[in-house]
């Protein structure tokens, strides 16, 4: 899927990216650079400490988006005009109240909404998540699937996973199957490419003026070989046996 | 998929998480927080701000990963031991000389090579991201499908965006499909929850002393009920005239 630049389709134009009493303006100015990164521009914000907002404002990278996000003072208006708010939440909710489901089925489901309808996605705050109250306004929950463990996710990095997930091409993974290679270790690789450079130096055929971006050419024409494994002794022994002809 | 809590499982651990040249320590955490969330171990560091490193090891949260981080002077050094080298890049690259792969199908590649070998997944800086000094050590790029334009990811955004595809359960993604529902605006839902509590503040259904608890409670039900948008305005009604009654 490819988007026109800077032309939200209707689908992206109808999800509110809702942040609510969100603390650090790092997460905000993060949450708003994710946004932009997926093509998506409509950010609200509920009860964010006034000064994370004003200094998110002045945060580089996504002026325009924040500079339209609009502030609520309660979560009931925030979300008014959705007709589907779903809340994320990466640590598993001590008591669970709502249909809760996994990213990559939630996505879907949002996918499958927004072209109707606005939808709001809600992010709670970065010590809390968010709280029973903030939880009542759901229809359902999405859970981002990380480890099972007491440490959560980063609010910005969450904010990240959920946009991509929406935006996701089931195609793009499902194209064809990649061919099997046991490869040689990077380090016989480069092995490969000292002792070709050490050749071509002591042949002349490097320039000493433009030596550093030939040294360069020449590691990635040896990654794209693609030396098999089994390979790499044999072509070392090869190269060694150059070098000390040409030294 | 689920893993064992603290134990990584062997395509897991062959992961090598390679950051190049970062600057902001911020980022070094986020990075090893992400790692956490998903289950990867090994994180290695090329080059990065003496400063941004040892901040870095001294933040909250993903400590025990940080500190078994490995510190290595050229990049390599730190891909020696790898059998697949892959760049992450978000921008579009001015001259490609390497094949560039979306991450939903990379992830794909790279999941099937970890089991046999480790596998390293480069980050360049924050600013400039990978050098071509630094493509050179890759076999292929990876590509996070952003929107087209100039803003690039946030470093941190980028690594969980990179660890969650790898770890993604693409059976969960395939689940059955949603039913769909034109639902009632979140207004609409809330205007029934309130003039629902009103009613039962006025019936002497609430108690005062747990009347915050009985509100969410009350509002997570009427969400439960995933109310028609057509059956809104009818049940509006007759909750209007039954608050009429008991008023």
């Amino acid at each position: 899927m490819r988007y026109d630049q800077n032309i939200s389709t209707v689908w992206q134009d109808n999800l509110r990216v809702v942040l609510v009493a969100t603390r650090n303006p790092l997460n905000i100015g993060a949450s708003a650079r994710a946004m932009a990164n997926f093509g998506f521009s409509r950010l609200r914000v509920v009860n964010a400490y006034d000064v994370a907002f004003r200094e998110a404002r002045s945060a580089v990278g996504a002026a325009p988006l924040l500079r339209a996000a609009e502030d609520y003072a309660s979560l009931a208006e925030a979300v008014a005009d959705c007709r589907l708010v779903v809340g994320t939440t990466s640590v598993g909710h001590r008591e669970l109240q709502h249909p809760l489901r996994r990213l990559e089925f939630g996505a879907r489901l949002i996918r499958r909404a927004l072209p109707e309808a606005p939808v709001a996605l809600l992010f709670g705050s970065e010590k809390f998540g968010l709280g029973n109250d903030d939880l009542s306004h759901c229809h359902w929950l999405m859970r981002i699937p990380t480890e099972p463990g007491d440490l959560s996710m980063n609010l910005g990095q969450a904010v990240a996973l959920c946009l991509y997930e929406l935006a996701r091409d089931s195609k793009a993974a499902a194209a064809k199957p990649p061919k099997t290679i046991a490869r040689a270790a990077a380090g016989e690789t480069e092995q490969v490419t000292l002792l070709l450079l050490d050749i071509l130096r002591k042949s002349g055929y490097v320039n000493p003026v433009t030596a550093a971006s030939t040294e360069e050419k020449v590691r990635r024409l040896v990654r794209r070989l693609d030396i098999a494994g089994r390979d790499a002794p044999v072509l070392l022994g090869m190269l060694r046996q150059i070098l000390w002809k040409v030294g």
